[in-house]
């Protein structure tokens, strides 16, 4: 694998083979530049096992517009496909279908309606929308999906881990147990959700945040089979970066060792007009430890000193930590909200790979295509009620209480204004006869949450910066209810259909009642 | 992100910050160039909740070696390196530093040893070790991980689900669900450990295997939009691809209108000289479904097509189908085994994101040092005994029984030979007193496991094919016993200590209390 190889890998064939299949078939029929019209969402929230998710953070969008921009059948992909045979040892693209691909087979001609990246975001509510050339639109299909499910995955994981610890230090470490070069979409999904700062030193640089770390237990060990002290590791280190002096303090004795040292690592650095950052913690009883390490710093004069927790962290852990805190505080002397507030947090492998639910499962869906100037809704009759898609062009609006809280996502046809009228009637989108409504005096807002992305050959609106992403976020996590926060059993956020759009469906269900009996 | 990010990130900078900080304390006390030694190695298999792995495939060498033959410290990263800042505004890297990254940035003085790509491995058994200036060889610590962990998750998954369908035809799916661009690295793994074939493109290019797939709902909806058929959309689909025909049969209703419309398109083709290859379900009850499939297909004249199954698939659930088709078979006046024969699998999330357990949590440790021009091992005195690392410089030896069956996996001080031994004794690595003596007559082979992969500034070895990975890792699973093969609970198999290592282990055990107490 050499430079070659993975531009071949990352650019246009970065898709299902059947993708490109299926796109020829289009060809073929004549219908591969019939408008076409699909929705992105997906059906559930993360659950992790004993713990699930309430809210997704939309995100991915971003890298996904750049890979579009960037991306188009070139020629080293085209000699590819143009090489592949069939079981007869025919090949399976015709010449004019790569003739086609050669001069349309870029994303120039698509339109991209999306719910912008760090957002918060619910099942079943549109993500994104594509509209355009049917096999183009067929095409982006798998990138699309593998960027916003991952990223999306991701950055809710971190704004659970964010909401566990609170407005503390939290830092990404999860590279090396990441899948892959996916590890850099971790990373930069993890700082949009919630993480201050990674360890991942590209990624960090390409996002313009400081990349962030402390040392790992080999700079101790060396130091010690040098025949050499851990308290001289720690001075050589503290020497080099005297104003960002962090240390592992757990490669040899936590309580008899590593604090002693640091802590006269820090007296020298003090003396030389330096303030320590801290100290990190990474095995053993990780509550019992931030207790008594707190102590010992507090009695030798460091107060400020963090305490980093490391070590297989996630959101049930940090707080079972600080309940783990708070109970035995009073036994050893502390105050648990100044040992609490004094900690900090780098997690890695639970947060990178969303440990519990590796995956979230968006899908892809042909909602309608154009016949004769008109739009056709296009159906999958699938097996379960409840898995039929919502059909046609449609919008989704957010709707705050009069105590601004978000309170329900609405679905309805993109011609439809909730905004104009006097009482909103919301309707559950799989449960007959369930409905919730609501009068204009209970409404602070109805927000349209779908902007034009790309469109007319490219971006619609400037890149964000990570500065906001990260605001959209923390915003619209502070207009949930905190039920809906919750880590586990959250509150089930209202996503809700139009009365218009619910009649749609029910219409097409009725149709494939009849479809299947026919 | 454009192509030079991409780069930036994907380039010497895919690494976490502290391993740089830590290499320029390295250098500031003039020891970045000493000869030091690591290992990598994990220490436990996957356990995916209610079923666990018994062994694991060694995967994402040969990427990783590619890696270390294209990446050096060039100009763009060495130019985010220089503008780094501390909290006081002071560069992070001091140019003699970053001097000697632009000279000595690189691989070429490392030596690696690994069990080779594609093996079965076990826990605590070093499957790579890396030999080289200290630097360079912590610089690689993050690189490394993340590329052998991540494949050998999914290469040990991908063999566990190979396992569960036994020689039938298997293809990965799951790129729209990997994490990011480590999709690709999935696919790979996946190839290795046991998929015949991958959908995804432009990775199964590069592996010089035909990427493969069917079609999805979308081709379907879209003939149904237009106010045309299923029929229709399998017919388009036939003539275009009339001797690889595979036909998704849910979109509408399987068994009343999906089955019946690819029968009727497989006597057109049949006509015509074609055979067809099947159908595939993606939702309902796979075994259910499969058996009225089997009938319908086997009434009418067609029982060698395949029954492509997909939808969430991994090991246990394709166990489950087997056994529900066997239970069930008789009532339907149907032949289990034909059913099952006919059978093929698109496994996609569960896969490539290793559900249930998404990481594999290899380390990589320094265990000796050159000190004075002797080796001196390094330890880390973690608070745990059984986390305890081998010291030194080891090899590790595969023992097969007079079965040729592997038994056991022996790891010694590299200068050890117990080829040469009448009777081996196995110590237990943690539990004392725990041993297991073994005769030369009851040994067929004694097999060193590491292979010298790099060394004198590149690989030693020709880049292996992906039929000889695969050779390996099919080899190496027929000499597992039944018992290590099995889904959930799996046979320990045995990792054992030489007395001479464990009495080295044991000294430094003691040598730990003594610091800790002193």
């Amino acid at each position: 694998m050499d430079e070659r190889d993975l531009h071949l890998m990352q650019g246009i064939l970065f898709t299902d083979m059947y993708q490109l299949t299926m796109a020829q078939v289009y060809f073929e029929a004549g219908i591969h530049e019939r408008p076409a019209h699909f929705d992105h969402f997906f059906r559930s929230y993360p659950n992790y096992g004993d713990h699930k998710a309430g809210y997704c953070i939309a995100a991915g969008l971003d890298w996904l517009l750049d890979w579009m921009e960037n991306t188009s059948f070139d020629q080293p992909a085209l000699d590819h496909l143009a090489r592949e045979r069939d079981i007869e040892g025919r090949p399976v693209f015709k010449e004019e279908f790569l003739h086609w691909l050669s001069r349309e087979g870029n994303f120039k001609k698509l339109k991209l309606q999306a719910i912008a990246e760090g957002r918060v975001v619910h099942p079943n509510v549109p993500l994104t929308t594509v509209e355009g050339p049917l096999a183009m639109a067929q095409i982006l299909e798998t990138a699309l999906l593998n960027s916003l499910n991952f990223q999306t995955l991701i950055a809710t994981k971190a704004a659970r881990i964010r909401h566990s610890c609170g407005s503390r230090l939290l830092m990404e470490f999860g590279l090396r147990r990441a899948h892959g070069w996916g590890g850099n979409q971790a990373s930069r999904a993890a700082l949009i959700g919630g993480c201050d700062y990674s360890s991942n030193a590209g990624l960090s640089f390409v996002m313009d945040v400081p990349p962030k770390g402390t040392h790992s237990h080999a700079l101790v060990q060396a130091w010690m089979a040098m025949g050499r002290s851990e308290l001289e590791a720690f001075q050589a280190y503290a020497d080099l970066y005297p104003d960002s002096c962090l240390l592992l303090v757990d490669t040899v004795d936590t309580l008899n060792s590593g604090v002693p040292n640091a802590i006269r690592v820090f007296r020298e650095l003090r003396r030389k007009g330096y303030e320590p950052l801290g100290v990190r913690l990474d095995s053993g009883d990780l509550a019992y430890l931030s207790i008594q390490v707190s102590k010992m710093l507090d009695d030798a004069g460091f107060p400020q000193a963090s305490i980093v927790l490391s070590n297989d962290l996630d959101e049930m852990t940090i707080l079972q930590i600080h309940a783990q805190i708070r109970d035995d505080s009073e036994r050893n002397g502390v105050n648990a909200e100044h040992v609490i507030r004094r900690l900090t947090y780098g997690v890695g492998t639970r947060l990178v790979t969303s440990a519990g639910q590796s995956s979230l499962g968006g899908v892809y869906k042909l909602v309608a295509l154009q016949v004769g100037g008109e739009w056709k809704p296009a159906m999958k009759y699938s097996n379960s009620v409840t898995k039929l898609i919502n059909p046609g062009h449609k919008k989704a609006w957010r709707i705050y209480d009069n105590r601004d809280r978000a309170t329900a996502d609405l679905i309805g046809f993109s011609d439809e204004d909730p905004a104009s009228q006097e009482t909103l009637t919301l309707h559950h989108p799989a449960i007959q006869g369930v409905s919730r409504t609501l009068k204009r005096s209970d409404i602070s807002r109805i927000e349209p949450l779908l902007e034009r992305v790309w469109e007319g050959g490219g971006r619609r609106q400037p890149r964000p910066t990570l500065e906001e992403l990260r605001t959209r976020c923390r915003e619209d996590l502070n207009h949930l209810d905190t039920g809906v926060l919750r880590m586990r059993s959250p509150h089930i956020y209202h996503i809700s259909l139009t009365p218009r759009l619910l009649e749609a469906k029910l219409q097409l269900i009725a149709k494939v009642h009849k479809l299947r009996e026919g």
